[in-house]
């Protein structure tokens, strides 16, 4: 196969529709066109973002041979020792919002991050290189959403510190202003677009 | 490096001596000798057991080329939607048993499964065999362990089908009777002890 594409592209190897959506709300404004891409990535099981998706990254493009990206994100809640980090998604499938408020029921220190990390690959490369994004928040006592609104995962239980709304509450531009993923994917467009 | 011993030996990839003991009494009866490998086993994310198992013993294959056996095991709650399942480990870890219960708080349907995988792999295998096993359960309300008994892990608030004890108020032997890890590890013993 071959193909070419004027401008800068970036492959992002995710199923999550939503991550990608809100990547490339981010690079649109950077000007590099990005491309989901379904493969199946290996995802190690480890308490560092980092680790995981640095091994992501390397087995993604194994399977393409493309410049390409993935991101691992965790919410870590802080009287929860960090529960669910890493596994957001299988906590979240499994207990859900609901099984999370419950974890709180009575619990004060409500204090939680998000984090992101996208590790970027390419053939050039002999390491994947990470950029990081943080957002320091609250778990709330009820879940909030608004209808035709976006979010997903734990965003209707998540406030961002010194704002009103959730995730959930929010469309993707207002989201991107403070999540921890638009935070590692601007570093990323920062970086990138000034690559050769 | 070079060594020879009499009689059947495995290497068993694991850093929980737990585990380790528990295997250790097993693999006696069969006359098959253990020895611990702490070799840094890379566990995939998956919500398939044998998935992570098979993957992990390749990875410890290649680290030592000994023919050797990993072993995965996960808690699943039927309530929970199979929470925590192969993060048993993290969740233990972060939320721990108080965790679980204060989940399960008004909830009248207990049931809960121990899963365990053990993974074989040597050189002449082209992909991993796995033997399986499992115990049904409930989760009590409180947990329950004696002092100088055995369990680690979720063990103190687990007690299988038709059981008056917890797996923390067993000792070994006994917990071997009923136990997921002791299941699989039988089937393995059987096979490993007819192999050449």
């Amino acid at each position: 196969m071959s193909f070419s594409l004027k401008g800068k592209v970036i492959f992002f190897a995710t199923s999550n529709i939503n991550k990608f959506n809100e990547a490339r709300k981010v690079f649109n404004k950077y000007k590099i066109a990005a491309a989901m891409l379904r493969v199946k990535k290996l995802e190690i099981q480890s308490n560092n973002l980092e680790e995981i998706a640095k091994t992501s990254v390397i087995e993604a493009f194994k399977k393409c041979n493309l410049p390409i990206i993935v991101e691992d994100a965790g919410l870590f809640v802080e009287t929860l020792n960090d529960f669910p980090g890493p596994y957001a998604a299988y906590v979240y499938k499994t207990i859900g919002n609901k099984g999370l408020l419950k974890l709180m029921e009575q619990v004060e220190n409500r204090k939680a991050k998000f984090r992101s990390v996208i590790a970027y690959y390419d053939a050039d490369l002999e390491v994947p290189l990470c950029f990081k994004g943080e957002v320091v928040g609250e778990i709330i006592k009820e879940q909030r959403k608004t209808k035709n609104k976006y979010g997903f995962g734990f965003d209707p239980i998540f406030k961002p510190i010194d704002c009103d709304k959730t995730f959930a509450e929010m469309s993707i531009t207002e989201k991107n202003k403070y999540s921890h993923r638009a935070r590692a994917l601007r570093k990323f467009a920062e970086w990138y677009r000034h690559q050769q």
